[in-house]
């Protein structure tokens, strides 16, 4: 163990490495945008590659364009030791959200030959397509059809807004590979993601052990009442869908309150109509989606949105309250997320174990590899944004964790 | 008095020349789509010249293409009385808004000359120029210019959806007469018009005399936060422009409410940003209108959004109130008020003064003219709808109080 706690990776070659993928699509304000399988992604990933194979890797990659490059173990019949996230982004994002994890891989693997270490068992460094789901919906396309929660014929029809399915770019992608490589058993899939959110960093700790994404619900309520003119219509005659509207969502809120303070939830679409400023709205549909990991909370939650009157009092407006979808929480494997615990005490970083509210590659994967995730501090809990920024030093400690984690998983 | 009584319109034409006048675009659903100068405007305009003229009526119009149809008096040198309205209609709108009042003034005439009156003074029937402003805006537009509210250059730059201006509409209307044929004086100005509100209907009365046209404020009201994660951010530490909205929308409710009981106020207009549902909203955009026909009352509507706090507390959000554009309450004339009131009372309807909520040409032409308005009532308080209505019965009362107005107001 002693031994092992004094290899660590090289954070000057990390930032080095994090810059030169963020070139791939790189934004005028030091952003990134490189969508899955564009052109720069296409790039991205042939670099990718070609540093793996540097390193005496194989580079394959299966049907949905998935990406595997294997450093080979002493026991090459073994399942091997997965480190995977996505090098695509979102418009716009940021030069951490999906790469680093990616990178997490490179540099653990740089650092263990370079250190002549021989695992045991295979390390395979993954890189998922199309995680965030900016081209073609849905996100998590491909560990979705992974773990078969997506179909895959399904998936191949997806348009991205240009009229070219996803079908297509794979074609013309060169990525396009067999289905015989897909990953399908491991001892062991780990992702290493920023946080996305800010209570690492208001909490000043150093690292995230991820217990669990949790499980969401998403509602769509729609309210509707009468648009007459509005300087014409007693305040008493009126049935205004704005007013009611606000109503509901005051009563929601003071319920939901009231709930476990773990819980999350979120307005984030409304639309109102006809939406002129003269006319009475006959119509506002909002969305509601709450997240938190217990399924009883969640339950609540419900109960909170169907218990809404179907006809509001004073404003006599018609509410008619739809659930959307939902997913259940997706608890990590104990064992794995023991070893990156263990990892992070070793080392000495400051740490916490914490729930996922984003969605992740890791979630469905997760459903047939025993998974677990590291995170790391996000600035300002932002990203998806080109200001997204987590500090090199930060980088450098997560990337540590998942080198100790992967020594001890594959150390036997 | 006793004779003056006794002639009454002719209720049966007036609804046939309401339906003969409605095929000028008529919809599908029995509504009207009569844009200002539009194809189907004009020929509505030489239909309306033509019933005009067999009257032995003079029509002409002014540099703004209003019409003025006029009855010779036995003292042709004496302002006239005028009966006026709009011919335009918008999209989708019914076959009561404008034409009705145009209409009323056709069949006044009718009545008078069938009956072989002699009014002391000319009798003036007025077709007013895009009062809708649905093709080219602002509403109201001639009327403004007529007043001098409006620059009538400025109104010539208006444009349509098709990138044509009023100028050039005008220009190929055949409407385009002398600047010396606009109204400038008249002995008074009555607008016949539906209530486009549900007042008269749900107090079961005929005749609504017209007071005033209500004063207005509107604001603007921005209210910025952070757009973050939805899944990622604890509630208590998200800036939700969203529900900092919910709270202030509550907070202006209660104290408006305290306010009197004639106050109208509408949030009509509501635009959330991004308005995507997994992120929390970082801006919300809302309009206020509030209408009241006393002036202490629109500054305790100001001082309520004035009042509101900058930044919001658990929210901390800012709050941005702009005020876009208010106007006066227009007051009628008392002595034409009367003598509408008066009409209604001898013929035996039941009536009530009241206020106008919404907009009309006679609160510009007020401004130089004496002037007042009848209402007629609304089903459903339903207007710029094509299943606005007036039951024909409600149509005809209100051409004959206007008729007995017109007659005691041209006895000398």
């Amino acid at each position: 163990m002693m031994e092992k706690q004094k290899v660590l990776i090289n954070g000057k070659r990390l930032k080095n490495t994090i810059e030169e993928f963020a070139d791939f699509g790189r934004t005028e304000n030091n952003g990134v945008t490189r969508l899955a399988l564009s052109d720069i992604d296409l790039k991205a990933r042939k670099h990718f590659q070609s540093e793996c194979e540097k390193l005496g890797m194989t580079v394959v990659w299966d049907d949905m364009a998935n990406m595997y490059a294997t450093l080979p173990g002493i026991d090459n019949d073994q399942p091997p030791v997965v480190v995977g996230s996505h090098l695509d982004s979102v418009k716009k994002g940021g030069r951490f959200d999906g790469v680093l994890g990616v990178l997490t891989g490179l540099e653990v693997v740089r650092t263990i030959v370079e250190n002549g270490i021989k695992p045991q068992v295979p390390i395979v460094v993954a890189n998922i397509t199309n995680e965030e789901g900016a081209r073609f919906e849905p996100a998590m396309m491909s560990s979705g059809v992974l773990s078969g929660w997506f179909d895959k014929s399904t998936m191949l029809q997806s348009t991205d807004t240009e009229g070219i399915t996803f079908g297509e770019a794979l074609k013309n992608s060169g990525f396009a590979g067999k289905e015989t490589n897909r990953l399908t058993d491991a001892a062991a899939f780990l992702e290493l993601h920023i946080e996305q959110g800010p209570v690492l960093e208001s909490e000043s700790l150093q690292i995230g052990v991820v217990e669990c994404v949790v499980g969401m619900v998403n509602y769509e309520i729609e309210v509707s009442g009468d648009s007459d003119h509005a300087g014409t219509t007693p305040m008493s005659m009126r049935k205004d869908a704005l007013f009611a509207t606000n109503n509901l969502i005051t009563e929601i809120r003071e319920k939901m309150n009231k709930l476990d303070d773990k819980l999350v939830y979120t307005i984030g679409r409304m639309n109102v109509s006809p939406n002129i400023h003269t006319v009475i709205p006959n119509k506002v549909v909002f969305t509601l989606e709450a997240r938190h990991q217990d399924a009883k909370t969640i339950r609540q939650v419900e109960e909170i949105i169907q218990g809404l009157p179907e006809s509001t009092g004073r404003e006599k407006c018609e509410v008619k309250t739809t659930k959307q979808w939902d997913r259940n929480t997706v608890w990590f494997d104990e064992k794995i997320v023991n070893a990156v615990e263990q990892s992070a005490k070793n080392i000495g970083y400051s740490y916490k174990r914490m729930v996922s509210g984003a969605g992740h590659d890791a979630q469905f994967i997760a459903t047939y590899i025993p998974t677990a995730m590291i995170f790391v501090p996000s600035v300002n809990g932002k990203s998806h944004a080109e200001d997204e920024w987590t500090p090199w030093e930060d980088c450098e400690n997560g990337v540590n964790v998942m080198l100790q984690a992967v020594l001890d998983l594959t150390a036997k």
